[in-house]
């Protein structure tokens, strides 16, 4: 394993460290939870993480204008509650703390528990659950991927804006009904605890409809040029979303580099146009990673003129 | 070859389309010159470019506070003078234009003969060329890799500070003489147009000192853990530079997760406070890359009050 690490157990604990250093910003508390310095004196509190290795997620979009906490496992492995626990203590104000969880089972548990532990506390908690990966068919089963960092800047504007816990949990579930993602990879990631990649793939091969964690996709196919890979993503993606006016996330996987994104970016928009469909706001760059993971992933949400400005408004969040 | 591109020589072009989607600011004339799409009205007009493969650098700093224009070539392949010369024609708006050229000959002589094309025409033109690279010993043929990006944003800043152009020209050069860098390698990149790689390492090698282009370095190495490593880089950079003050880049190559970068900035900043140097701003990122290369670089700056308030000072480049 060649990976830019000293011991692997060290992996999260290093890489919070350098975090820090790099946003004068944010602390750490409790070893592995990211807090803004300056903490919010009112408006709903929101806190997110899961397991690292999709970094920036989460901890990058811990910043004014989006998450007020991070709570980051070790690589792909859900925090434990007494952390989120920690968390909420940490950052709520007053206003309540809304949790942004994304559909993964461990971390539903986790977090849900911590809400418990939180309520017998006296804190007003809400959670929202982020399942926007469509290939995942059945819906109680689909994971969160990239749109989640769509619902952080979201709830982050809903929040500034002052609105109450249970509006802003009623404004994002009313965003995810429209809020699809599918990914696809032409090289796994090896996890820098295990050594090991979470599939092998041929030297021809490509997997579509790629978790976040290493987990194989729906199928395996030769690998092709990237109009065809474009059109295959695409066309699951309108079977959910058919909207004529999309907002488009397009998310490298870690080790994608940012002059194949652009040609990803081209052949995307351009297939849309055809199709008659246009983007209202389009996100290109690293947002929710799966280590050194070579693909992407598409996010589509249907436009609607308030989300638009609340994407567009103001974070701190270099990531964003 | 697996990657995401359509015809090997579309990739230049497809993926300026791309960039161009996700810039709505900028707009690409002459089929490989990115400008700005408002036009600076006063001011010296900054133009850097050469081969792609680098992205962000060097189209991605078109933008306010930064370049006016970004000749792109093929990918490592230096512009012709004639795309140097439409950028020049572009961008100048009576009060000249500086061409900020990293150091390989080609770029250097293309760039030349392109200003002494438009000296012809009746523009003023000045020429800085960056080598910050200290793998190379001689300084003449030392190479320019990512220190140039903090040549784009002080020069950006002194032209909207309305400095001339001998003034800027003048101020550029003081600075580049406390400018280093070196980079090293895990995985090297491969060159879309050939489907190469610029040279082959073991699974249990690294390469020091390599280029931006597929170059290998000045020797290489069973690959060691991060903190031997920034070891490794910071010994060579303070032979050229040992001011306790420090202005710090770390670079990712291209295809180096986030969560690597950080653990690299750890190690780095810790090795740096322990030898009583005081980082006094510090970029962690993507800003000058080799294609997909798995590596990073460190590239140091004496710290300048001055130079300080240029790097901080705004920018609409969403990659500085």
């Amino acid at each position: 394993m060649k990976k830019l690490i000293n011991e692997r157990e060290q992996f999260v604990s290093d890489m919070l460290s350098g975090l820090k250093y790099s946003d004068p910003k944010i602390e750490i508390i409790e070893g592995s939870v990211v807090v803004r310095k300056h903490r919010k004196e009112s408006g709903v509190a929101l806190v997110s993480g899961g397991g690292s290795g999709h970094e920036p997620a989460h901890a990058g979009y811990v910043a004014e204008g989006m998450l007020d906490a991070a709570v980051c496992g070790e690589v792909f492995t859900s925090p434990t509650p007494d952390k989120v626990l920690d968390a909420i203590k940490h950052v709520d104000n007053g206003d309540g703390v809304l949790l942004i969880v994304k559909n993964y089972a461990g971390d539903v548990m986790n977090f849900d528990m911590a809400k418990e532990m939180a309520e017998a506390a006296g804190h007003k908690v809400e959670t929202v659950v982020v399942s926007d990966d469509i290939s995942i068919e059945n819906p109680e089963m689909r994971r969160g991927v990239a749109g989640t960092v769509l619902v952080h800047k979201y709830a982050g504007y809903l929040s500034d804006k002052k609105q109450s816990l249970p509006q802003i949990k009623g404004e994002v579930e009313k965003m995810m009904t429209s809020l699809f993602s599918i990914g696809m990879a032409l090289h796994p990631c090896m996890v820098p605890t295990t050594g090991e990649y979470g599939f092998d793939l041929g030297d021809d091969e490509m997997e579509i409809g790629i978790g976040i964690h290493g987990e194989k996709g729906i199928y395996r196919q030769k690998a092709e040029t990237v109009d065809k890979i474009t059109d295959r993503l695409l066309n699951e993606l309108f079977k959910y979303n058919d909207n004529k006016n999309l907002i488009l996330m397009i998310n490298g996987m870690g080790a994608t580099p940012l002059s194949e994104l652009y040609i990803v970016t081209k052949n995307v928009i351009e297939a849309m146009e055809d199709k008659g469909i246009r983007v209202t706001k389009l996100f290109v760059g690293d947002y929710m990673t799966a280590l050194d993971m070579q693909g992407f992933s598409l996010t589509v949400l249907s436009h609607d003129d308030h989300i638009v400005s609340a994407l567009n408004a103001p974070t701190e969040s270099t990531h964003f």
